[in-house]
This record gives structure tokens, C-alpha cells and sequence, in this order.
């Protein structure tokens, strides 16, 4: 048995998510898939981050096990070949020890979240970002997400059906910044609560419109309440950006 | 009568290219059927360069006439709504002199052609650039491009069906530049020939792979033939960035 790390990017919009479910393709369905059709062996695939609906990823880790070896290149250009035309491709692939697990072995996580900020609808960025139609000011969105850095309870910034046990996480990095009309939000932890990105990135757009401050932010953080903090962003805008292990 | 200069992105996918014709939907058609149902006014629309199918642009600048004057901020949100869900968007929108015309009173045109220089097939990027799988030295296609700068005969970059008068044009500026796997070429002239930017990034490419040299490039050139050049680039790298007036 030899066990391969892929670095896979995904356009999250045909799939249900990261996860195998009976309701419509996935992309672990999608590359396990390809593994069959490449050496005919049945194996399940294993993510640095199990995406949701709609979310893309720029740099998933993934690990899986092959019975007999291949060639890294060889299988990173086979799995491309069977997965077309699925919006999933390998972009490259590493044999690793076998005790590496893609999501048990990681110790951070990076995601970005993209807004278009401009008064116009999306054309080329469409599927690709979140349409702020009204001016946001990245700067003051930079600020005050800094209340955010460090250990804290993030029930606020938890999904209702999130099954993480507990809701105390490490947020380790967050930024705010502006490029001409796009708006980048970048994250870094060891691990994310569900939506935790997406409520984030809902909640800094109040502040960005000026609606709330940085105390009214710290404030949300401290209710430990789901309803005090802003609305949940759409997936579109979100990408798993890398794992580091 | 008020004539308005607007600013226009569109994805060229979906269409035949900007000017309307019998074979399918175009830019032209898609923005005069806009300000029909928002004014009821029957127009014609007028693009600084007349994109082919498939061709994008960030910011086509397009000239038209109402006999109503509309307020410029209405003007543009009305279009956007009425264009919904084409992929095309009016970036924004002003009056302009009666004698302004957006293709006769342009006096340069700044294209952007991009390339993803990588192994794994396009996914993010997909209709959005050209996928080159082999290596390619930025640097190289950079200063061999060098060596078509200024005035020439271009015929070697021509397309056959070109109805330009003369193949005589001023090159002003041609930039190759890496950023990560991404390689952009963006040119500058006051006008360029049917497919020039195509013939030229299909072309570099060559001097990219190490296939051609800065001479090669120059002898092509000094040829005068079509078939003295390279391919022609696929439309999908392709962007018409900005009329400068």
C-alpha cells in the first residue's frame, strides 16, 4: 500500500460539497471515481477541509491509498484525463508516509473569501465572488476583525448543525484588503467551526458599511449567540486556500 | 438627442462576438435590446474595437444615442437590470460630446491576453485564459516581443480575412509578465489588425517553449506572410481592456 497526497482545485458549483452524498455529485465521489477508472481500485478519499455546497477550493489537500504504486506524475495526469469534464483537477501528486492523514495530520487551515465591491453585477467574477453592491471600507474591515485574533469561544460565528464538540477555537490570522473592486479576506487556523469563514465574512461586511464597530463586533464575539452576529455569506465567494502540515 | 459613453465588461462565451449578425447573439444586440426595454428607443451601439466570438472585455467602451436624456447612474443600473442574465454589465455610464464616437475618436486600444502556464487543466480559470501544460520562459517572450515594437508591416499577423486597408500598424507597447502560473501579455496600439493579438500570443508562445528565437520572431515579421507566423491563440485569453480617447 502506498498512500499519495494530492493538491486539488475545485470549482464548487455543480457539487453538494467535499462529501460523498446520495443527493448529487461530490467531489470526493468525483475523485474517487477517477481513481477507478485510472488502476480499477475502490479507495476513499480523505480532505484537509470537508467544503460545502457551492465552495471552491484553490488548494485542497487530499489523501488517499493506492495498492499498487504509481508513478506521481504518472497518476496526477491519469486522474485529470478520467475527471474530465468535472470542474476538478489534480494539480499535483506526492507519495507520504502512511500514517499522513490529510485531515487528522493538519495543523492549519487557509481560506479566502472574495467580494466584488462595486455597483455593477458580476460578469467574469460571477460564481466567483460575493456582489457587495454598496461601498465597503476594507480598511475599518481589517481593524476591527484584529478583536477576533487569539482563543475564543466562536458560537456566535457557528452554523446551527455544526458537530464540532466544542466551539473554542484558535483564529490565528485574519485580513482585510482591497484590490482595486475585489475585497480579499484571508484566514488562517488550525481548524474552523462550520460557516465559521462565511458568518465572518457576513458579519465584517456590517462593518465595512459602516453599520457596526469594532465594539460592536467584539460585542457579537462576547454574546457566544448565533444571532448576534451578522448573516452567512454565500458559498460562491469562499476557497480553501491550503492546509500546512 | 444625448449620446452616452459607457464602459462595458462581458464574458464573449455565449456569443458570436460584439457585432450583431444573423448566427447567434451578440454584445451589440444584447446592449441595444437593454435600452429598448428600459427607454423603448431603437439604438445603435457603437464598440471601440469589435470583439469576436468568445473574445472578453473588462472595459469596452461603447457610444450610444437617446432622445430622451437619462440620468447617467440610472442609466447604468436600468441597463444592468434589463441585461440581466446575459454575461454583460455597464461599469458605468456618461454623457459625451454629439461628435464623441467610441471607435473613430479612440486613439489607442490596450489588450490583455492570459495564459495559464501549468500541468493540471484548468478549473477556475476555465474559459477564462489559454491552458499552455509546457513550460514557458516569460522573460524570453518578453524581449524577443521587444523586436516588434513601432511601425511595421504586420501582414504576418494578419488573419486572412482582415479587411483592414493597410497592414501598416504602430505597435506602442507589448509586455509579457509572470505572476505565479499565470502569464499575462498585455499590447497597446491605436488600432491592430483582425486577429493581430491571437497571431502574436500564439507566436510568443513559441519563443516561450524555446521553439523560436528573437530572430525567428524577426524574420517572421520581415516576411509579410501569414504563414511565416505562428498559430492563432484561442479567444478565451483574450480581453479587450480600454479604449484611451
Amino acid at each position: 500500500m502506498t498512500r499519495y497526497k494530492l493538491i486539488v482545485e475545485y470549482d464548487g458549483a455543480g457539487f453538494v460539497g467535499w462529501q460523498r452524498q446520495d443527493n448529487g455529485p461530490s467531489v470526493q465521489a468525483a475523485i474517487e471515481a477517477a481513481v477507478h477508472g485510472f488502476c480499477g481500485e475502490r479507495v476513499t478519499a480523505h480532505a484537509a477541509g470537508r467544503t460545502d455546497a457551492g465552495v471552491h477550493a484553490l488548494g485542497m489537500a487530499v489523501t488517499l491509498d493506492l495498492t499498487r504504486a504509481a508513478e506521481t506524475d504518472t497518476l496526477r495526469d491519469a486522474l485529470n484525463a478520467h475527471l474530465r469534464p468535472a470542474p476538478v483537477a489534480v494539480l499535483s501528486a506526492e507519495a507520504v508516509a502512511d500514517d499522513f492523514h490529510a485531515r487528522f495530520s493538519a495543523t492549519g487551515r487557509a481560506y479566502l473569501y472574495r467580494m466584488v465591491n462595486r455597483r455593477a453585477p458580476l460578469v467574469l467574477d460571477r460564481g466567483r465572488a460575493w456582489w457587495v453592491p454598496v461601498p465597503l471600507d476594507a480598511e475599518a474591515m481589517h481593524a476591527a476583525a484584529q478583536v477576533l485574533i487569539g482563543k475564543h469561544d466562536f458560537t456566535s460565528f457557528r452554523a446551527s448543525e455544526c458537530q464540532a464538540k466544542t466551539p473554542v477555537k484558535t483564529l490565528d490570522d485574519l485580513t482585510v484588503a482591497r484590490d482595486g473592486e475585489v475585497i480579499a479576506m484571508t484566514v488562517r487556523a488550525r481548524s474552523f467551526l462550520h460557516n465559521q469563514v462565511r458568518i465572518l465574512a457576513g458579519t465584517l461586511r456590517l462593518v465595512g458599511e459602516g453599520k457596526w464597530t469594532r465594539a460592536d463586533l467584539a460585542a457579537a464575539l462576547n454574546a457566544r449567540d448565533r444571532a448576534a452576529a451578522g448573516p452567512t455569506a454565500p458559498p460562491e465567494g469562499l476557497y480553501f486556500l491550503r492546509a500546512t502540515y
